[in-house]
């Protein structure tokens, strides 16, 4: 699930109480890693050991019953709690930028220039030890009572997922550049289940 | 924002700490509706009125650029701050269950069985109002500095979007039912970019 989802949601408690940030991120091994502007008051906070919970959730479907009682969601979600380290090793920092790139579309981390000394100086990079933490799935049609299975209403499960659309090349490049066999495969459905 | 996504984070601070876990929520006028179970823990601490952090997230696209540093992804989110309290007025909580029901499909609580008082007993409905918070927004292309648009690399978005699919019919119901024009809405698009 943690490979699967693109955005995650990190809360912390700040000064004046709950905070929750959507951020991308990225797994590797048995880390989870974020990351921000150097100068982000917010990560600074979670890089001094603050405790985290880190949720990603998938949807999957929805659900409509008989009953407005029992409609609900198909979804996968996963929720860590730990606390973050600054990551500053740079082998530990390259490999972060990598796998972060490929995140997005595996093969990425080969073609896209990587991280100078002065763009990793200006990133704060923080990983989360995998240790703590719940997974929660709903999955299946309705779970009306015995007596609304004869209402006049239907019921069952819209799946839903991300779809990538064509994608729109960038217009500010020197020379075109052909569309990658990565991101076409993200076009026909890679993706799908996102 | 906050009608187009259909699942919100919402973060609060649990004796051991931050805690964030998906919900489904409504919003009626100023107000943003979530809720649970009745016996359930961590709803009853939001309804003492501790602070509470709701987030909710739409991807819109990846961007790829020339850099790994400048890689990104197009969303929109919003961030709610604030204290929920308990919603116990019927005519309250009659509104709620007919807009969450709605909120998955325009419609649906024209056909959808509304709950039993029983059925409401054994459900908690928290008010948050929307007062105090933040959006945020990103769009479009890559942003590489001058010198890597010369770089021979793929740069550019490839837009993405919630996409229904074809409804799966509960095999349950007594009768076979037509499916409804608002479910047929879902899959022929109203839901893209969600």
């Amino acid at each position: 699930m943690l490979d699967e989802a693109l955005v995650c949601h990190v809360g912390f408690v700040a000064e004046h109480g709950p905070v929750v940030l959507p951020m991308t991120h990225v797994r590797i091994d048995d880390d989870l890693y974020i990351h921000g502007a150097a100068g982000n008051d917010m990560l600074h906070h979670l890089a001094d050991g603050v405790d985290v919970c880190v949720t990603v959730t998938l949807l999957d479907g929805l659900v409509f019953a008989r009953s407005a009682f029992h409609h609900s969601m198909n979804y996968r979600s996963v929720v860590l709690f730990g606390r973050a380290e600054r990551v500053t090793d740079p082998g530990e920092m390259c490999r972060f930028a990598a796998g972060l790139v490929d995140h997005l579309a595996p093969g990425r981390s080969c073609d896209a220039r990587p991280p100078t000394a002065d763009e990793f100086r200006s990133t704060l990079i923080l990983r989360l030890p995998i240790s703590e933490g719940a997974a929660k799935v709903r999955t299946g049609g309705p779970l009306d009572e015995g007596d609304d299975l004869r209402l006049p209403v239907w019921a069952g499960e819209v799946p839903v997922s991300l779809v990538a659309q064509a994608p729109i090349p960038d217009p500010s490049s020197a020379d075109p550049v052909a569309v990658p066999a990565y991101i076409v495969d993200l076009v026909s459905g890679r993706h799908d289940g996102h």
